[in-house]
């Protein structure tokens, strides 16, 4: 089973102030995923980002910080925000995705998980496999949670896939960015970024300023370690740039793709 | 704990040919809501009909309908179109919502339900539960689920909340519909339909015209079969008419209102 993480940066404009797909990415990343599965069969997770749809609101009621007891009511409402917010970005997706024809089933995190300091601590995965075993993709992405300890927290599409991927146990995990993968510091913003074709551990950079924007989540460094644990277990993953054409179809189908590969073998 | 139920018909338009909101009515209906919380603190579970958003896919694909096993991945595709046709309904209801400040959180069928022959046989309802632990309006609507027997079906928010009011021992079910009730024939074409102020079995009817519209899930005389069963095991329930202003305020607030009451005492 390949679990395929879709960056909130593809799909949305996160630095706009309003929420906006972008439609055409949205379309060819779905030909190239409809395309890499009539090529051969596969089952399929779709994980995808809150982009500029969860973050804006995500950080307007600070979901995640420790708050006063009298602030949950409002702390609540924002938890609802967000949880409507990243849904119509899913929808939009979605809507997308099965005008390609793709059996897309979103199942949202908020509706099952659970975390405890962020991290995700209960999620029964029953129906994924229910929905996998029927030949449907289904589709989950960063969202709010409640929190055992913080009553609510956001939880990143990088800390999902994470979750399913051990849980599942997952053949592959492939991440689509906006990048090409790891670097030393930000390629665009610096010419002299070193490219990491393999990663095993976070001390291997001695800087990590990575990603290309802000993220509540965490950016690159998140990603890496989150990966870096999946590596840990055995999984190995792969981040690639999404907004190159083909790298996605490419990457579904074991052709070679330039990008930074997650592993803590040699 | 209170169920309360808005049908399809007062949130959308079902007539038209577009998925259609009725802005107006949501916003007045939440109002009504938020009111009814503010003079006293209650637990409250919504559900939701599909209207306009689902019941078109629905029948396009006849979802719920036997079919040879090469239809599937037609199935599947309808499926997938009904379940993101409804989730943009309650995303757009959740919307207003949370405008009006209710700390709405949507829970979808598809993602915990399972259906045998078109009745829920599967669903926990733990994260139901720690919503309304902590001050949560869980949100679940008519959606499609997995079927052991059918492969797919279609469950009705009257069926749902059926399930939720045995399963969660509701104290109260109101059912906001657009018509005052039950009458022994359809009271929008017919001047001399009586009306019920108490329903205690189907065939206190002689004819049961009822809906003003065609409904997929079996219009009013589903629902009376389903407010039936919740009869059986003690929870009385109410249909009433959710286009007048206030009623649903007062039936939130025990304040008397005109409506059909089911149950099988006296």
């Amino acid at each position: 089973m390949i679990i395929l993480k879709i960056g909130g940066s593809i799909l949305t404009n996160k630095d706009s102030t309003e929420s906006e797909v972008d439609y055409a990415s949205l379309k060819r990343i779905a030909s190239e995923i409809k395309d890499a599965l009539d090529e051969s069969d596969k089952e399929l997770i779709i994980v995808h980002g809150a982009g500029s749809f969860g973050h804006p609101p995500a950080k307007k009621y600070k979901i995640g910080e420790v708050f006063a007891e009298e602030e949950f009511p409002q702390k609540r409402i924002g938890f609802c925000e967000v949880q409507n917010a990243v849904k119509k970005l899913n929808m939009l997706i979605c809507e997308s995705f099965i005008d390609e024809g793709l059996p897309v089933i979103a199942i949202p995190a908020s509706s099952f998980m659970t975390a405890t300091n962020k991290r995700i601590t209960e999620g029964n995965l029953d129906y994924f496999k229910k929905y996998l075993n029927k030949g449907f993709i289904p589709v989950v992405y960063g969202d709010v949670v409640l929190d055992t300890q913080l009553e609510i927290c956001v939880i990143s599409g990088d800390q999902i896939i994470q979750y399913l991927a051990v849980n599942l146990n997952a053949d592959k995990v492939i991440l689509g960015t906006d990048v090409d993968g790891v670097y030393n510091k930000n390629p665009k913003t610096h010419d002299d970024a070193i490219f990491f074709d393999r990663f095993s551990s976070l001390k291997d950079l001695d800087t990590l300023e990575g990603t290309t924007n802000v993220d509540v989540t965490g950016g690159m460094v998140g990603k890496i370690k989150e990966l870096l644990y999946l590596a840990d277990l055995g999984i190995e993953s792969k981040i690639i740039n999404a907004e190159i054409e083909n790298n996605i179809f490419k990457a579904l189908n074991d052709e070679e793709v330039k990008g930074t590969v997650i592993s803590r073998g040699n």
